[in-house]
């Protein structure tokens, strides 16, 4: 086994802390990687809080980059010394038809997560980029594009290539009037891609004070969600619309201001969405959903980004200062992602 | 004015009863038509049970065949002695994007309805076709092919055209396999258009003993949708779902169904609808809704009806029995469709 060094949860509530573990041997299609930053989403936290008492350490991060540190005698793809970059995804069944059809995040016997999963051959639970090292197949890791700032990449590859995929499959380009709901981590990256993707782009917000920002980042018009008068003026003007919000919320406003056969992609996840039928209804319109990307879409917006140099707009902070970072996460007090710098010299803050 | 009779509701909670009342004199565009055949649609109940003390008296019936008995002098496409069919709009604005691309029925400034709307000139309530005349403008009065049983078609014009549209819109044809939830009215004519489109067509249906009569409207299988492990057994199989089913009811088992990037239509109107959002996420899947047809696509459908011999299954009563017959859909005790036969010799019921 491989030892590393993480900051992990071990009993619910408390704050992580430094933690040394295991990874396992290389297997022969296995890279090692010394992550160098790993970006900080709010799905890190929905797992905090969903820890239990019993559970299994918990080390979150599943958007990162770094540099392999040593390959396994069948990887083809990659040497050591190679930049490379590693998203939400780390195994999948390979055998199904969403597998075969490049959509790894769709696989029917249902993905391995970077953290918080199951390893399909060994059964061991899966730990996140919060660490010093990485260990994963190369089917699932990335050419990291040397034009682009590593801090900044990390977030493209979760953030980046959940609002990518949606994009693509929705045809926005040249012509579109796309609507991005949220200017969180997701929304700024989705506002940068529909603009270079050559759409025109309106950013729904519920403050205000987020007008000057959402122009910085190329958007065409800001549109206060909670302003009623402004909502109602958006009826039938919408070609897709991609609701990154992550409170729970009412779809049907941004339903009504589609254009006919027009789609609603929302890729929060409450329990449960209520909707108006006649919202749908008006205008043929269709309510969708997704999650993560495939591998071919996460290499697609990493080619994309590479051309258009995009990367996330992001405040990188120490791995050491997690804690403080995740709380400011929950105030929405960063802009937009925060990427934890995973410094080597850290590990000598656990006892090894 | 014209002097014509009908059946009308006058007191909510009683019968509809022999009623004579006005139909418009003929403008420039209109085109007056002896009914002889009106479909009994579910709306026509909808609007019963809605209807409230002081309404104006309310005549249904928006799904009908008849004979052209005069036109104004403007009209180009009909001649007295025409055999024409109606549907359920008879007007809209016209100058809306939704008109302009002959969606009328998602008319931005809502399009008027056959019966229960208000027309756009006079302002005066539009009055259905369970009636000896109907006057309405030549914009949205069609054609009978001559092949088509009249009393057949009469359903067509709303039951088929909302149908009709979805299966088009969604791409139905060769190589699809699609679902048609619920075998009523409209169900009954999904079957016969996705078969005739060239598509794999299976009926789910709560109904056990609806197996032999879906095979004979030409579905290649059925799946009974209160049986979990045949439900469990469709995951990730259909290309499109149309659902007619007009009771309340969790569209997530037929989102589950669906294919990735593939779309559920619900046709029934509830209150509201409660999604599963990781029904809608796993698979990047849609839910969507429709609502009637435009002039371009109810044309469309007629054609290929002709084309194909395809009519409605209907059981033809006299207008008179009008109320059996409605308390008979309230229990879908009919196959598929209820046909009024409006005989001009009843005429002598109504005190002229």
């Amino acid at each position: 086994m491989r030892s590393t060094w993480g900051y992990a949860l071990q009993v619910p509530g408390q704050d992580l802390a430094p933690w040394k573990f295991d990874r396992r041997d290389l297997r022969p299609d296995d890279v090692a990687i010394a992550v160098t930053h790993c970006g900080l989403c709010h799905s890190d936290i929905h797992a905090v809080d969903a820890f239990h008492a019993g559970d299994a350490p918990l080390v979150p991060g599943h958007e990162f980059v770094g540099t392999v540190s040593e390959i396994g005698h069948e990887v083809t793809r990659f040497a050591v010394g190679d930049a490379v970059a590693v998203g939400n995804i780390v195994d999948s069944c390979g055998e199904c038809g969403s597998c075969r059809a490049g959509q790894e995040n769709y696989c029917a016997r249902f993905p391995t997560t970077t953290y918080g999963g199951t390893d399909r051959h060994d059964g061991t639970p899966t730990r996140g980029a919060y660490s010093g090292e990485y260990v994963a197949g190369e089917r699932f890791v990335y050419h990291l594009p040397e034009s682009l700032d590593p801090a900044g990449t990390a977030p493209l590859m979760c953030a980046g290539a959940t609002v990518w995929e949606p994009l693509r499959r929705w045809e926005v380009g040249p012509g579109s009037t796309v609507g991005v709901v949220g200017l969180g981590g997701l929304g700024h990256l989705a506002v940068k891609f529909a603009k270079a993707l050559g759409a025109r782009v309106a950013v729904f917000t519920t403050s205000p004070g987020k007008e000057d920002a959402a122009l910085a980042l190329g958007a065409d018009e800001v549109i206060v969600s909670t302003d009623a008068t402004a909502m109602a003026a958006q009826n039938d003007r919408f070609s897709f619309i991609l609701d990154t919000a992550s409170a729970d919320h009412d779809p049907s406003p941004y339903l009504r201001a589609l254009r006919m056969d027009a789609t609603l992609c929302v890729l929060g996840i409450p329990a449960t969405w209520s909707v108006d039928p006649m919202s749908l209804l008006v205008g043929r319109k269709s309510l969708a959903s997704a999650g993560s990307a495939g591998t071919p879409g996460t290499q697609d917006m990493l080619d994309f980004c590479a051309r258009h140099g995009i990367t996330a707009d992001v405040e990188t902070v120490p791995l050491s200062q997690v804690n403080e970072a995740m709380q400011r996460l929950r105030r929405n007090d960063v802009r937009y992602r925060f990427v934890l710098d995973v410094d080597e010299s850290e590990r000598g803050l656990v006892d090894l």
